[in-house]
């Protein structure tokens, strides 16, 4: 029956995409899962994801200021939204399966606990008392949370599993940071020395630990050994062998626990997808399946297979069907059995590449032209290795120019050449190469070259008719040509293979880089709101160098501090713009002692805890995976 | 006959300790190697080559001046000692294997090169011209060049191996960081933004990829970021993105190139040293073979087993030689074929622990006593797991009390309670334990307890002693007691399994972290020769920290410099020690663009290649090769 098909072509699909929903087997349970599964209730869901973390941009502390009545108004549209999706979810899948995921009763409870905060922030903001956003907090978990953020999932569960070994070594860790600081208390605290500042050098227990915390991630060597140092060469010592402990064996200890634990769960995760994909594909043939004589083995016929596949991939062609049928029936039998079934999720992945071997479009069109002597040479140049060469050249050159001084009329006018000769490049590999394979999806440099010049041209010709109408120049626009100059200049990295190699593995682990961007802005988002609630306003930032104000960032307890000496006051929690570019500060770990002691001067010295454990989580935790991770893409990839 | 014995044992002996030398087998020559490979001669030339480097403390520029001719007759002595220590080697390896060994050339060069060097130096010193040392580069060559300094040699070789890899990789980072570059002028150069100091902002290409170079260290952010961002938010993102690619995925990919390599040569060099430890022994095996029948299969009999045995290891007693036979000759036949044989070299290296069933001597000296109930219960009291919680007890306690004000005369005198618990405790466990399987080779915590807290007990009563008499307390001893006293906590750790485990796996990979010591000592030893050849005396310490001169390290042109604002005078180039302090200053990275720059403005810009040279050789390639080793280890012994 056709019910029957749509339930074979939803398990099959599951398989394909690697989904692992049990959903309801009753005819309209599947039609509103495959409902459920289009693209656009899943591109408008990401869409109110991103609505509802970008109104951290228009509330208070804001970076676009808003009235209250509009985000909030926003927001409960968006907590609609998610009602919604997820009381489709309801439907589709068993009541029992629904409320034992945790993933959505996780959902219910942020929507529910904002619709609590808002009503609560309403009415205290309504009574003109002191009111607080916390469901804020909560909002990344949307993000985690919804069925399509699979692979955000599996990185926090990766997470999770490493901790408790992360955490044995920690500890072992913070012992060893203790153990010294009390050494370093007895051996130089009594010693009257004195920091640059004239303080007194290592007389606090409390502050010799932080410290030497902040000296594991290196970000105050030597500083903080230079007053010892420079009373005694010995005690360099007692700093050397801190950094090789807890720098470089300890670091390196953390690093291979998680890299080991994410080796370990990486392998179980893929079995686990295996099997899943597998039980899917099993299910669609018992849909699928009928016997061909009495006690055989069930099988699927062609007809039967062949409606599926169209049902599951209406895109690919009758000979690319044939095709796939053909390697499942490699005994040419016209029916296939399970485990010949089972491969076809693996199957419809492959992308088979039927384009090349067509013919330009223009020698259907017009092949006396097309294959003339003339015509014909043009294209063995094309393809020769010399173009290839001349246009490396080509680019070194563009390359002199763009460092030499754009005011010369000669080096701006210079600029429509090199414009011309890329557009050139690429209209003679058009006329050269199929159109189709030449933007295939997997022709990287093609889109590369493609977007860069024809972007250059537009914001070229914009530029100049700015120039020549008004003589006014947009800084913005000459940026973007700019920008776009440089970055032809990288295609010549294309030709050589070495280096080629490299960049495809590098593109290659880029989705994957995409989950970690995920995962990052979701720990950043929480500390983000926490930060803010904080430290907000503490720490001022004034446009105009000369506001007196602006020498201690607007808060007199940061006069002559580090913080406000190096001109940090940007480095704020103000907004969530500036919050996040603070939090990238943090993660690059250079100078945070000196960030973190600013806010700690302006609130209290407990403040610091928050940067030491932005510092464990992000640092020591999420930077190490990303490392196992590359490290891992680049060892199956290279 | 006696000489195919010692031949046989020689061959078994270079099996066991995986020496791959192809020794001339005549009987003089095989005395010759049995004397090479004798302990004292490898001690003393470990001792020559340790005078031969430890000379840069007494050479100008010096710690400990001594007169010239001092240093070069030393120089002499040593020099002689290699080339009689080259001549031995050359008596006992066969002529044409000896020419073609690089290490031995290597070793003659270098000894040429230093005769070359005094002389030269000499005579011009004598003339009273400007001479160089260059030859005290070559140096730490020896300690690699040694046959003994296999290990060495094979971690230079690993880095050589990664070598071509890793320098693709930097191109095209270097690609990518020149780019950036070219945008960062485009873009910043002209906003007419000024830097802290005011100095113009990003506006000269070669000082901005510097600048992000450094950046890519991370050791400048986000300082050098604070100007671009200060004028707009948006040219944060520049500098996000360039961290993102050069920091994190760049330096990623370097570790992953580098452990990649480290990995497959790891497994190639073992396969070589297991296929060379088989060849021994089939060499010893062929000098000892008999045929028992026609035609037979070779074997070699008991008899001869053990004397070859007894001349390896005339250490073993006979009970566990006959293990090992029995081991050997499994079907009890009193001879074994060559793949019973074979098994041999590594048989010998099992240690085999006789010792825990021994008796403890008490108990056959006077078992009247020490099997009495009295002495049974203290026995099964401290095998109890409370004596253990009673002691980390003790230890909390003791720590708190370091923590304390130790001019309290309480818990001055305490001191003395706590080293008298840890005494008794000794104590105990030696009454209980037996003593050799207490005191055993791998008992790392018994000997570390027992060291420690018999040192602290020599320092407490050498320093009361002091005290008490004269009144007087040596800084130094009261240092070590304290050291001694905070070292004694570390103890706590072994109660705890977890670890425990990673404590032990740490003990077990230090040896081989001790190679890349020499490694990294051999890597500073050469920077160091050539830093103080270049920048000795520019930069001045003055211990005075109110001389005049202090304020700018004794050089006009540090005048107001971060480097002079910071007390960065001690790093110096101006002996060897403070050489290898400065040197690991910057491994640690930490404002090393401080450093680089303060030596530039004393010599020429041009100086910072060394610095940025340095960076590339220790951080990019020596500490990932570290990081890789650490990671294999730990996924290995973990
Ligand atoms: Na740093």
């Amino acid at each position: 029956t056709k019910e029957d098909f749509d339930l074979a072509s939803v398990y099959v699909s599951d398989a394909q995409y690697n989904r692992n929903i049990y959903f309801d087997t009753s005819p309209q349970a599947v039609r509103l899962y495959l409902l459920y599964n289009h693209w656009l209730p899943k591109v408008l869901l990401y869409f109110f994801i991103l609505v509802v973390l970008s109104l951290a941009v228009f509330e208070e502390p804001a970076v676009l200021p808003l009235p209250m009545w509009a985000t909030m108004l926003v927001e409960l549209l968006c907590v609609l939204v998610f009602t919604f999706r997820l009381a489709h979810y309801a439907r589709v899948i068993p009541r029992d399966k629904f409320w034992k995921d945790a993933k959505n009763i996780c959902i219910m409870v942020v929507l529910m606990l904002t619709m609590v905060d808002m009503i609560i922030y309403g009415s205290l903001k309504a009574a003109n008392c002191y009111a607080l956003r916390w469901s804020r907090v909560l909002r990344p978990l949307l993000l985690v949370n919804v069925t399509e953020g699979r692979q955000l999932r599996r990185a926090f569960r990766s997470i999770r599993n490493a901790l408790p070994q992360i955490f044995y070594v920690f500890l072992l860790f913070m012992f060893s940071v203790l153990m010294f600081s009390l050494m370093a208390l007895k051996l130089l605290g009594k010693r009257g020395l004195t920091t640059i500042n004239g303080a007194p050098y290592f007389t606090n227990y409390l502050e010799i630990v932080f410290d030497l915390y902040v000296l594991v991630t290196t970000a105050n060597s030597p500083d903080v050994m230079m007053p010892a140092y420079n009373s005694s060469f010995f005690f360099a010592i007692f700093f050397i062998v801190y950094i090789l402990i807890n720098t470089y064996i300890f670091m390196s200890v953390f690093l291979a626990v998680v890299y080991n634990n994410y080796k370990k769960y990486l392998k179980e995760e893929i079995r686990q997808l295996v099997r899943a994909k597998r039980h899917k594909m099993v299910r669609a043939f018992a849909v699928l399946q009928e016997r061909r004589e009495e006690g055989g083995e069930p099988v699927v016929t062609q007809a039967n297979w062949n409606q599926v596949v169209r049902l599951v991939r209406s895109d690919i062609s009758n000979a690319h069907r044939e095709l796939l049928w053909s390697v499942c029936d490699d005994k040419n039998q016209g029916f296939i059995g399970k485990v010949a079934f089972v491969q076809l999720a693996d199957l419809l992945n492959i992308e088979v590449i039927t384009l090349k071997t067509r013919p330009h479009p223009l020698q259907r069109l017009c092949p006396a032209f097309y294959l003339s002597a003339p015509s014909r040479l043009l294209c063995r140049m094309v393809q020769h290795r010399a173009f290839v060469i001349v246009y490396d050249l080509i680019i070194l050159v563009n390359a002199v120019f763009i460092g030499l001084d754009e005011e010369n009329p000669m080096i701006a006018n210079s600029e429509w050449v090199f414009l011309a000769l890329y557009l050139i490049e690429i209209l003679l590999k058009l006329y050269v190469f199929e159109p189709r394979g030449f933007f295939s999806r997997h022709s990287f440099w093609n889109w590369f070259d493609t977007i860069i010049v024809v972007s250059a041209l537009i914001a070229t010709i914009v530029n100049s008719t700015l120039k020549s109408s008004g003589g006014y120049t947009s800084r913005q626009i000459l940026d973007i040509v700019f920008i776009l100059r440089v970055l032809r200049l990288i295609r010549v990295v294309d030709s050589i293979k070495r280096f080629r190699t490299i960049i495809n593995t590098l593109i290659r682990i880029g989705p994957a880089i995409l989950t970690f961007g995920q995962l990052i802005i979701v720990v950043y988002y929480v500390f983000a709101m926490v930060g803010m609630e904080l430290f907000k306003n503490k720490v001022r930032f004034f446009e105009d160098p000369s506001d007196p104000a602006a020498a201690n960032c607007g808060n007199a307890l940061l006069t002559g501090t580090t913080f406000a000496q190096l001109h940090y006051c940007k480095n704020n929690f103000n907004n969530v713009v500036s919050s996040f570019i603070l939090l990238v500060e943090l993660t690059v770990v250079n100078q945070w002692h000196v960030l973190s002691s600013g806010f700690a001067i302006v609130t209290h010295m407990s403040a610091r805890i928050f940067f030491v454990f932005f510092h464990i989580i992000v640092v020591i935790v999420i930077i190490n995976i990303f490392v196992a991770f590359v490290l891992e893409a680049f060892f199956v990839e290279y």
